[in-house]
């Protein structure tokens, strides 16, 4: 009954991407440590560029600067 | 001084459920444990069907598939 | 298959206290959502008074200062 | 390689602010623990006013009663 | 720069298995979305089976039942 | 009212270098948003070098890596 939380920029990943990864992160629970997958819990967030940051700037300010 | 995280899919909770969610979680670390409701926190997070998985399908699929 | 996160202080909570915790919220959103308890998972996560703060002090702090 | 999550009520945070919110946190990690800026990682999450409760009730009724 | 956070119940992960949740859950992001391993972030919080419910029971007590 | 989650490794945070990263955090803020100090709460979550990965490996490989 594991819980995975996966949070990502918003910055268009598809509703297809969005269930290959919690396809994934549900096998990789079944494979490493034999977990069943009816009862794996996946959840995702799709946080704003401007409210994620990484060196002390936000992602918005890093993409203008290309990085 | 609990804080309470409560994740749901969003489908459709109403101002009215959600504050009878706040209630009750305060409610019930007053019973159990004596906690002061004063400073507890309670946060609802409501997640898109698309970003919520089980059994390594997202709940949009399976409320497709009458799960 | 809602998820809970209920975060204490570890203050001697038993083993008896957290199956309530468990049984209430679980009771919660059957009783305020209709959510299917056999699919909700709930995670009480018990933390050092030296590793919570309220007010900007710890709690370690605050109950030797009688608060 | 610090992680922080700040959660706050969605009432009007400008971007400017939510950038010093995100240098503030990195610094803080540097002062006090002399951690790499590099690789801190700071998440801002805005919750609706309906969504967030402290003493039992919702800060949407809270701050209408002037709380 | 995602960050992941895996919950499993506290019975007796290996150091290996842990390191192959972390390598997976990076190459899932890597292969879904293109980020970068280099910023990808990822949390193991093992839980006591006291404080992890499902059913609205601990699992400590859903183990001795055999489920 | 704000809520703060600070994860770091457990490598040795002494209670005074907490109690600053609770008061820090409290006070940033106070600055930025004007919040009530009396209701900001911060919980520092401290996890195993085991638990933690970047780049795809261990913190624990990566401090033995010279990393």
């Amino acid at each position: 009954m594991p819980y995975v939380n996966i949070k990502i920029t918003r910055e268009g990943a598809t509703p297809e991407q969005k269930a290959r990864l919690i396809a994934g992160a549900t096998q990789l629970l079944v494979d490493v440590l034999g977990k069943n997958p009816a009862t794996t819990v996946v959840v995702i967030d799709e946080v704003d560029t401007d409210n994620w940051g990484v060196g002390g700037e936000t992602i918005t300010v890093r993409r203008k600067a290309g990085k």
